[in-house]
């Protein structure tokens, strides 16, 4: 049984209770709990992980390696700027597949650069809830 | 049963035999029959269509208003400078999800930017052949 | 009697039933059977051309040198990026008036730009399909 | 009847004395005579208002209100920095044409970007006096 | 007893008039009155200067000199590119407070660089008629 | 009775011992003193916060939410880049007040654009520890 | 006998009509037949293809994968946008030489830069008709 | 003799009293006495005008045709953006000189550019008031 | 004996197990050992800190006034965009020289940029490990 | 008989020791040979010219006049910035052809833009060697 | 008696031979004459210098310290990119006047940017051979 | 023994006499003598060359191929444009070490930037003549 880790980056706590039309309106609780069930029903053990602080996603990430076989990764506003973040997906040589609920293309011009994006191995943006979904998806298909 | 298109843009009729690093070893044909056999598998019926053509990507784009339900579009190198193809999918008002097979952020700087996003659905993108079967998998969410 | 071509590119046969907030919502064959009228009534032969495929604007506006006295061009998308269609027009040297039925300066960034204005006579948009009815009107004044 | 006002900025008041291949060789007072006989003819009143001074355009826009149904508005130079001028046009809330009698996307590259375009009706450019009548005609379009 | 001027750039004599929204509903008459009132309560007596026109702007700026002993300036739209309006309160050497009712950051992008703020004492934007308020407080503070 | 928040990001609990030109020579503990004093003068309740950690300050702003009826943030240098911050901030729905002590449009280039100022309700800077004070006054305003 | 490709993009069959101080006086027909005549000299096939058509040409360039040798390509104004064009010639693993009759770089900015020279062998601008010669020669240097 | 026109720009009146290390301290009256007898020393008839209004300025050079021989022109900060002068000047057809006090290439970046030198015979600064008497020098040479 | 501080951002714990041919096969550990007995033999105190959260960096920076003399800082990709370090080493007061492993230049484009290096004394990169001990070398030189 | 020079600029003395994969293995002085055999066998007198210096580039090109009937020209690096070179082709009135060995397109930005290309006849890149014999052809077009 | 150099960058050797429209049709050797004579008749000893080697100018400038008062400097294509000259001058303390032929600002894009400019005193342009005149009686006002 | 350069470009002979507090008050000579000196103590010979001439720079760098070991290249202000010097040091492929005596991140924007730092092995500045002294231990470290 391979085991993976879905991390959510700062003010991913909040959905349910945030901006409904881009997030959605299930709660972060039970959104997670539906991620896990997936996992397991696709044969992946899934661990949930959120932090505000770069520097404790920083952290989790060196942590994780050894631990878990693949990340499934929203870095929220991290995503447009953090380059430490970069660095430390670059240094653990995990595959981790970058997501995002709401189309970050549709929105505000800083929000359609990722500075992640070239040390991910893919990128699931636009489907709500159901983007993590997919992102687990996309990693069962590589470790697999 | 839904009806969905699978649509692929310039040269991605050469799949298989060109620059397998990026694009994989599968035959463009039998790439194709795994999508269609996986919508079926998703209570979808699947078609398929390929063009070099902007022109014939628009036309196809126009006739499959009242025919499919939604449509996985990879628009290859369109993706970057055919805001005619924007225009199309913003007038039919399908869902269209945007695939790439390659992550096209760790490519050539022109490859970062696509004209087709605020457009569409939402976008996958890095995980070769496998980027479609999320895209189907994304439509189904979409429209059960 | 003067003889006029009404160009019309990419997704404009669309129009009638595509963003009425944008383009009205007088279908596209009616349009065109007014601005025919109006041609007449100002003492022009007014053809009429839509294509949505880049190339064949080209093919025919090399078909319409010798042909046509002058053109009234709404080149659609292509307006932003066709520097092949604006060579087109400068090759032909015949008067082509630029055409566009929203005020494009009001909508994206994208839209603020046209490849094709420096080669055309002038330009007219913001005026619904008004906009072809004042290119007619121009070209009138042009070539009487 | 409708009561229109045709508004020039700055140095449209050498038009005949300056560069006659960009602006033509008709007087400005012979140029607004017909200005105003083309509207009478359509029905509508038309005074015409010339000032260098942007703060004087300003006042005349402001003024406009309750006493003109539209406004066809050859702002010069101003069109290219004087945000001012497009604040008043966005205040008033009358149909203001923009009209250029070159086609200012031929000339330098300044003249190329217009700061009140997208608080204006629509643009008409490139043909001379003739951009003004074919403003008047649009007004017309607009306003009855 | 102190003696200052609060200053209006173009347009914004239509407030109560025009974008509510952006501006709110009292009149620019009475807003004047509670500026003066509320500079009375604080030991200050307050001038009111409105003008659409850059070069009186200008004027009364130097007029100030030796007269006032603070400015609360609300430059409108001038704020964006008028240097000659910068030089001017470089050079009559009294404090200026820069306000804005709207805040300006969430508005058009040509809204979010002032050529002035650099010479300005500070800048207050974003509270409506009262930015005027807490810039009146501000100048008390630089005065006593 | 009103309860609001002063919020300080990095480097501001160094005020009064680090460049006294820029920031003051108030020490921090007394500046805020004066801050909580001025509230209650204005029958509000002042709580101070003051942290260098990015995910601290996100943290206490998800915190406010059913706490505190408006913030007054100086973000310190995070206002330039933290775009968690303003997700942050606009995901809390509460007024925020950003202010600065020095006018950052004197200063260096990257001084001069915030990425916060877009969700908070209007923006303070140049007035030192007078822009706190206020701040609080533009909360007043707004809450009461 | 090695057997070469002298391919034409948009525009360039009106070669000999068409603006004579840029592109020269020999009609399109005679200047091909000169090309493959100093082919046939230099122990070499060739063939003429010319298309305004995008789709075309990137079907004739797969089409050539196993029949030509090399290809000498004038891709029009397609050469300053065409990625789809780009990724068909790295697609196809053929020695292709990038050919102008004229100078591009002492016109328009567009002109200046072209989207498939870094996947082309080598460039030759600026001599007519002879930069085809110039570009068989080439292609015989690497061919032999 | 030879009828001049020295020309001051915004803010210009207050030389002598406004920053001395950058305009000197020579009032500005007496300034303009040196030039109009320096002027009629060399043979040329000086007169003086200054105004802190645009469209003064604009105005002003209008009526300068068949007046004036030749204009010296500081025109303080319209320099960088007033493209209304510019085309005024443009209009006029006399040989205008620029001319700055202080070497605005010393200073902020926003002087660096001057949007009218390409429409004046040429350019002086750095040199103090002593940059209008090399003007007007200049001048002589162009006229005599 | 004078006291110093050797400080490392982000994912330079990783040392030594990440990329070795940008940071070589020194465990981290002992790479530090090396640092301090090279101190140590250069008469000068040292202590390591690391940490991968921007806010334990500026308050560790904060806590070193008094306590240290000089610090030696390899800030990592926080080097890129923390403006909230920045503004700690300016407020400190203390010597910080700049260092770097690898040699940013020949790297991505964002690594080109340091937002640090202006407030830091000097900047050291390429050499490794031996960039430590080089920038002790360049604070002996400072401190004695 | 003709009479032509072969001038290189800085570096390509190296030819041959210095990066192999870019400019080829054989010797400068063979390569030289070759170049003067092939301008005899083409009826023209070829002088080789190299130097690592600008001024004496220019020099020679001065000394050209009168001598030379045209001129091949690696400028080598400073293709890239040296305006003093383009005005000095430009100012001899030779035809110039630009040639360079590698395909500049495939490297570093900064090869991308050359700055003698508009005051050169033509340019010709990417063909090793060969590049030279080209631009020798294109001479001999050229000048007979 | 003052001591001043002429110093002549690359190019300028070719006056009076070379783009007369630009330059005049004086030749080299004359002007320099004409310059002498000015000179002393202003009671200054004036030598002149040309080079075309970068190299040359600044060993002469450097050889300039102690020997004049001052300089007039038309450094040719070198204003545009040479920081070497620019620290030159700024390092050898003498006033430098620069001056140019033509008016740059009507000319490419590239010569409207001087790198010379910020240490120099003073600029003139546009007046011919009269810059330099105009520029000996700057340093004339300078040095007396 | 190690044979090393310190190699000096532009405006360097002149440190000990220009802006003192950029470049320290040391001799030059004297500076030199120093490094010879350092270099002996720690096992290398070390010779001086110093020019004003990128041409001369360049010469020296390819002499230097079979004679040194190793370089310590300040070049002046040629490191911020001169390709051709790139050029050369990636050519010779010898360790090269760049040095700057100020910090150049703390002066004028130009100096931010640096051609040569990508071929070079790596950089060191701001530690005035300490600069070349810590760039030869770097060689010693690379070479020993």
């Amino acid at each position: 049984m391979k085991k993976i880790l879905v991390m959510h980056g700062p003010n991913i706590n909040l959905t349910g209770k945030r901006e409904p039309g881009q997030y959605g309106t299930t709660p972060f609780a039970q959104m997670n709990e539906e991620f896990v069930a997936f996992a397991k029903a696709n044969d992946m053990d899934c661990d949930i992980f959120q932090s505000n602080h770069e520097g404790e996603l920083i952290d989790k990430l060196h942590a994780s390696m050894g631990v878990y076989d693949g990340i499934v990764l929203n870095a929220g506003a991290y995503t447009h700027y953090s380059y430490a973040l970069r660095d430390a997906i670059a240094a653990i040589e995990l595959p981790v597949v970058e997501v995002h609920m709401s189309n970050v293309h549709k929105r505000e011009e800083f929000r359609h650069h990722s500075v992640i994006s070239p040390v991910c191995c893919g990128v699931i943006c636009g489907f709500g809830k159901n983007s993590y979904i997919l992102g687990i998806s996309a990693l069962k298909e590589l470790l697999f």
